[in-house]
């Protein structure tokens, strides 16, 4: 991998985690700066219909950050893929109801990454595995 | 939407119904053509973790559609969104096991679209709304 793309990951990895720090702390600011202004934006939480556009994708997330149970989420296995002008990244959820595999995708905005999909599928059937503390990777934070 | 705009969309829709048809008449031929030979591939099948690489989603593919039980699928209210210089589909899928919604991801090879990824998800708690043949899409061929 070039140093060129290992920066590219570095950053798209960044803005992923980035997405879980916002969701685990429930900074909606933070969730809001950090998804795409001009590009399409569209999300499909676990079990729900697509949400399309920008403004029901940011009132689903206000949602869930104000719920007065806040969801408890650690980001893991994180995988960015790289294409010419958007990224990628596979990653796996734990949260307290269950694991899920997500999709998070990205693309560059005034030279950042922003998010334009998320898309959470749950995992079924899966025990889950003994993870060392230092492969979860929202916990660098 | 532009001319140019309209033939993107309509031919990003075809590929998507090109992989339902496949998907459903077990074509693996097909379903195998329709995949980006370039480009990273990934497929997360519903409950599955997430499968990397050409190699693994095409023998993925193929176990499927070598099934003894073949899957029936009917795709509707596919929606295009196209960005620079990849575009996806999201729509919803009916197989006997239930409704998923599902993400599938496209980037131009060779002139044409050919897919990168896809993502199914359950559908929880959604009552089946009545819709006309005419909807379902993949009625057409």
């Amino acid at each position: 991998m070039t140093d060129a793309a290992t920066t590219e990951t570095d950053a798209v990895l960044a803005a992923n985690l980035e997405f879980y720090r916002a969701f685990g702390t429930c900074d909606y600011p933070a969730m809001n700066a950090l998804w795409a202004r001009s590009a399409p934006v569209q999300c499909i939480h676990p079990g729900w219909p697509a949400i399309m556009g920008r403004e029901p994708v940011m009132r689903s997330w206000r949602n869930l950050l104000t719920s007065p149970e806040p969801t408890r989420v650690a980001c893991h296995d994180d995988q960015a893929i790289l294409y010419e002008d958007f990224a990628l990244v596979i990653c796996e959820e734990e949260l307290s109801a269950g694991n899920l595999v997500a999709t998070n995708m990205f693309v560059k905005e005034d030279g950042r990454w922003r998010m334009v999909q998320h898309q959470a599928s749950p995992l079924i059937g899966r025990a889950q595995p003994p993870r060392p503390p230092q492969r979860r990777r929202s916990d660098r934070r």
